[in-house]
């Protein structure tokens, strides 16, 4: 074990203690790969588009002997050449590959409305049959629908069957859906859009929470996993080799996700900080204080989950990773008594200027002012002096596209900001919805698993990053206090989340959004 | 280790060494629950018989809400009522509840119809729309093929996936298997069978080889473990501890697929010996001869292979376990060339005594006789004194199932039905076939994963087991030898058993059954 934590050691040294670029994290794995962006091809000369085109045919036409060919063992060489030729393919290419993929080896439509009239020709038999006619009637009848059913089976599905089957091919389908999906952020294309949903489906079956490993990252691990926690952190940037070390260390868990076919690689993983309360910044989690005996622990703070996946956007393993580890911390530690999390709020700032700045452009007759009188009132009293006749929505989109954040190092800003920055925040994490869901992405993640909104914390994230995304402030989620039997039923919160968009809130949240007068 | 090994041992040492009988492996899990057998109620009294129909009431109204429930934290509850409730019935109200399953869980047919109206209401669009009319259409149409094929799943998937998800769920869907199995083996049932081919693809789905994990079995892994390589051996039982170890120790391997649902407990392992060459008799695999040093083997012989899951009947896990242990026993020892099985020959005194009982009760005129003239001759010269009149055939039909196998103390009578008994078993395994596949099970097995029929092995296996069931003789499939590259692609030949039935074998073999005379 020592041995171990030495050769770690050593290699974590030589490893760049921030998150790659995309660039180089496709040097790690595969997965990484940038995809789509299709505009790369006209910038190349026609010699190279020759080249291009030659490779493009080659590529394709082991993916298609990789649909057809019945022989296994060529199989096998077929199915690594297929996907090294992926990678070798421009995104252009890879674009070209995936369409020809979704229209070419489709449905055969023929079979299918062939099947259909077989289908509507035979009646309904009597589900228990009381004869031996009538029984293989019934046999009959089952064996028509089974076949319809294969035939509605896409023939892209034996591509994915089989890279599935394949070693390495689980993962070379995550990168594809990753392609896939990037390619779908910039046109629709309706036949894609159907083999992405398709091999959305497959994934989702494939990576079922019975086929994932529940495994507790430790300083033990091997330096291979570890690295992968460094470069795939995405809430908050392991800064050095301290940083990860107390990350795993006393006070801390942090969790992932393994399947056996994408070894030493977590699809997901959580980081979990014991505490005696819920915290209110990060900083008090990731540096300011030193951890404190288990034993006294009385709330798990969840402040850091990571996806390391894009190709499994929408694939919500998320909810059964925080389940599993509410299960086990609870078995674990019966002192726990507290499950929260405290998460950024990445859209805040993004929706709040918009905000500011479309009311602007808006005529003065109709629009709605965001800001209180009171707020308001205070804006103009500080910033009397610069105010030079501007009111004072444009005056806090001033203050809050300032470079290098000027209103955080002013006391009387923040305190004036504090007021209208917080109720907005609350707006917008309770209010503001698309297609009946929360708009913000991690909200949406916490409130369809069943967390409710459980405190809104100013100045809680004073990095770059924290005051770009929301000014800084960072909201507790709750999941679970152990003494009130009204929270204990997450799916109800869920269900209910689901079926009306109802966003469960605590009363310190919910008031800055009741009708009537601010309450602050 | 040292620990681990000594409450292993502490523990084997309590174990009864040998295969249980399936009454007494229920009590080790719930999957070796016996199912079925219809005819138990008829024996109970009418008082018993209204508690079982109370329970049968319960148990199917949670199966009923464990499919329709939407609230998944109940669910979890639900599941598990449900599952120890399924255990808790009667093999007649197990029935009854599967088939109330596959009914009234079955299609929304009325809602297929519609669907079918829909989509041959739509034109098929072309695949590449070249304006944006085209491409919503073509949506649309995508959105109604779809539906469809949602809607030809048959509402029972729900249970399947739900349980899927559920801790232990993997492993009572494989246990409801194997009662649907048997039901299916007693009587056939139109629509029970349609749900058994349903949840058999959906297994396959789930024990995709991408999801197994190869583990080496060793004497260091835990008691509980090892603890089911001696309940499920099926082959060879292991007789005591030093067999065990023996099994598992220098110039020996075994290895299972373990499945992270099902976690302790292999679905399906295989032993390996280390040899020089290909044995003859089990007796010097498992008792004779001491291990050679591992770096002395030139061969990898496949001795046993046991499935430990009833519920993964028609599931070939074996397949992928024998190809994946070659691959990685040809990366560690490349000086093994050969892969070669010593397997039983489990259907052949039963075929061959049938076969001699109907040709002895079909009348003289078109009887096949079964025997060489030679052999014939021998037989009766042998026995002239109890012949009595009879014929050859009838003598060994007397021969062959006298009380204790008496012929097997007589060098005389062994040497006198070596030739017989040989030539007539390559007839079995070579030629007597069933829907076109080699009737003899083990034999199928291996052919369709790619073997050939290598050698005979005469006096085997002298075991009770190995007399009754062929005879004492063994054969040798055989894999690959690295030296003869026409045999190095196993995929063809399971391709041309596949297609055309076709069974390779070695000419030691065939000679068996050529045409003409024997060449014994």
């Amino acid at each position: 074990m020592l041995g171990m934590n030495k050769k770690a050691l050593a290699i974590l040294m030589r490893t760049k203690m921030r998150p790659l670029s995309p660039a180089s994290q496709s040097k790690i794995s595969h997965m990484q790969l940038s995809p789509g962006g299709g505009n790369k091809l006209s910038t190349q000369n026609a010699n190279a588009s020759i080249n291009t085109e030659r490779e493009f045919e080659v590529v394709r036409e082991s993916m298609n002997s990789a649909i057809t060919m019945n022989k296994t063992e060529v199989l096998d060489a077929l199915l690594n050449d297929f996907s090294e030729g992926y990678f070798s393919l421009s995104g252009e290419n890879r674009r070209k590959l995936l369409l020809t993929l979704a229209r070419e080896h489709d449905l055969n439509r023929t079979q299918v409305h062939e099947l259909i009239k077989q289908y509507l020709g035979l009646e309904i038999p009597h589900a228990e049959p009381t004869n031996h006619e009538e029984e293989s009637r019934l046999a009959a009848f089952y064996r028509v629908e089974r076949n319809l059913r294969q035939a509605l089976k896409p023939m892209y599905e034996v591509l994915f069957e089989r890279l599935n089957t394949h070693p390495g091919g689980l993962k070379f389908l995550s990168t594809i859906r990753a392609d896939i999906v990037s390619i779908l952020e910039e046109e629709s294309i309706a036949s894609l859009r159907a083999l992405d949903s398709y091999l959305k489906e497959k994934l989702i079956t494939w990576l079922s929470p019975a086929a994932l490993e529940l495994h507790q990252i430790t300083w033990d691990d091997p330096a291979s996993l570890l690295e992968k926690i460094v470069a795939y952190e995405a809430v908050h940037p392991i800064s050095n080799l301290i940083d990860l070390k107390r990350r795993l260390g006393v006070g801390r868990r942090c969790f992932g996700y393994l399947h056996s076919a994408i070894p030493g690689e977590p699809l997901i993983f959580i980081e979990v900080a014991l505490m005696k309360n819920v915290a209110q910044t990060i900083q008090e989690v990731l540096w300011d204080d030193p951890p404190i005996p288990e034993c006294e622990a009385t709330c798990a703070l969840f402040y850091s989950i990571s996806s390391t996946q894009p190709g499994l956007k929408g694939i919500n393993l998320g909810k059964f990773l925080i389940k599993r580890v509410i299960d086990l911390v609870k078995k674990d530690m019966p002192n726990i008594s507290t499950f929260a999390t405290l998460s950024p709020i990445p859209g805040y700032m993004q929706w709040l200027l918009s905000k500011l700045a479309s009311v602007e452009r808006s005529g003065s007759t109709f629009r709605e002012n965001i800001l209180e009188p009171e707020e308001e009132r205070s804006l103009l009293d500080v910033l009397q002096e610069s105010a030079d006749g501007k009111n004072a929505m444009e005056i806090m989109w001033n203050l809050l596209t300032s470079t290098n954040h000027e209103w955080t190092k002013s006391e009387r800003l923040i305190s004036v900001l504090e007021a209208p920055l917080m109720r907005l925040c609350a707006r917008y994490l309770l209010k503001e919805k698309k297609r009946g869901r929360a708009l913000d992405s991690v909200a949406n993640f916490h409130l369809q698993n069943g967390a409710m909104v459980g405190r809104l914390n100013w100045m809680a994230d004073q990095s770059e990053k924290g005051l770009l995304q929301s000014g800084g402030i960072m909201v507790n989620y709750v999941y679970r206090y152990i003494y009130s039997p009204e929270l204990e039923n997450i799916e109800e919160n869920a269900q209910s989340y689901f079926s009306t968009g109802h966003i469960h809130a605590s009363c310190d949240v919910s008031r800055f959004v009741e009708t009537g007068r601010s309450m602050m």
